[in-house]
């Protein structure tokens, strides 16, 4: 049987050029913000997650009546329910609810994402259920790391090493991209120590200034949300 | 005294978002062809190279009377005089010539780099030179790495963090950017037995291909050819 490939793209501004087929998984991951807060949140009992590009419709959906996530820069919108920061979704006020979100970085990647296959969303805290979904769905897999405004950061392409890791143990996978070895280099120099290594990295200081980098241990914390978030239609939800 | 800023640009596609300053020096490389052969030229007493963007131009400087060194894909052209890999540059015919130059990444990333500030061109053949006449022009420093039809690669990302780690060791410097602190690890990582740790690089197997990775090892040799070309004008030229 053919291997599924595995690729790491380390920015939405190099998606386009690393794309070589057509039958994709989309793993979007952006560690600090996103995706490691929608999956806190299915873990937390949210029905679903309504990703949303821009304020103009996180507003919309406000107005809808929805409960809405939407920062910019680190920063709550006026109109928002909350924040990104993953302990904002862990309350008694979302269970059970649709919850529109918008971000910087991380929304704008999973709608990148699914214009080109299903897209799963990826975290620390759900590493091994993810990997395990991966390998039964056989299908090859592309890691889009959100970044920050374009740049390439070093958390989510730490993860990115973390996910080839797991996923290149298995027979049924192999790496054909530079990235994907890079990446696991990352998380085999830091992967022993994983605050201390990303203690370097640009976002951590942001989140620092904005008195916001009380969710870095929380993000960095393996396999304590075991699920598996999956875009369907305008909507994801967990699909384990 | 303010310290000069490291950054590291995997791709030309990133190029545009990493800039933060208008005073560089933007360091072009493209390890396994396009700036080893360039130093390597230098070395061997050539007297200028001319970066042309494409073939249409490089065909120009032929009926010119130029030498020509221009491929595409590994692949000699055929008005050329002789393609790119660093030992054709070595020879008694290019001694005290000007040479027109075209290849499918390098060349490209020079004519970017160029509209952006002083550029210079970097090798492991000249790593230490050029990390001395950086830190003596007290200027930003921006590693641009050529990359491969806009992907990232490891062979080019890897020497950005040998020069990363030369400059970082300088007190007038620091790294303000994750892109140099994930080429500083690689470098960490393989620059025990660089021909091993860049053996799984996909370009390494494109040149096999062609039966073009001769010249490999002397790509990965340090300190073998201390000059430091500098594009002044519409030329390259030693200014060692």
């Amino acid at each position: 049987m053919e291997k599924k490939s595995i690729e790491v793209c380390f920015t939405p501004v190099l998606f386009e050029h690393i794309l070589t087929s057509e039958d994709y998984i989309v793993v979007v991951t952006d560690i600090f913000r996103a995706t490691t807060s929608i999956v806190a949140a299915f873990y937390n009992g949210v029905k679903s997650v309504i990703p949303v590009a821009g304020h103009d419709q996180a507003r919309e959906y406000k107005e809808k009546g929805f409960l809405v996530a939407a920062e910019q820069d680190g920063v709550v919108l006026d109109f928002a329910d909350f924040g990104n920061s993953a302990f904002n979704f862990m309350t008694e006020e979302v269970k059970g609810k649709t919850i529109a979100y918008s971000t910087t970085n991380g929304t704008k990647a999973i709608h990148m994402a699914a214009k080109l296959g299903t897209v799963a969303i990826g975290a620390f805290s759900n590493l091994t259920v993810l990997s395990q979904w991966l390998i039964s769905q056989q299908k090859n897999v592309v890691i889009l790391c959100a970044g920050w405004k374009g740049k390439f950061n070093l958390e989510d392409s730490f993860y990115a090493g973390a996910l080839v890791e797991k996923l290149n143990a298995n027979d049924g996978f192999e790496v054909i991209c530079d990235s994907a070895y890079a990446a696991l280099d990352m998380w085999n120099v830091g992967k022993n120590n994983p605050i201390e290594y990303l203690d370097k990295a640009l976002h951590r200081h942001r989140l620092k200034k904005l008195n916001l980098d009380d969710v870095i241990p929380y993000s960095l914390t393996l396999d304590n949300a075991p699920v598996v978030p999956v875009l369907i239609g305008d909507e994801i939800v967990n699909v384990l």
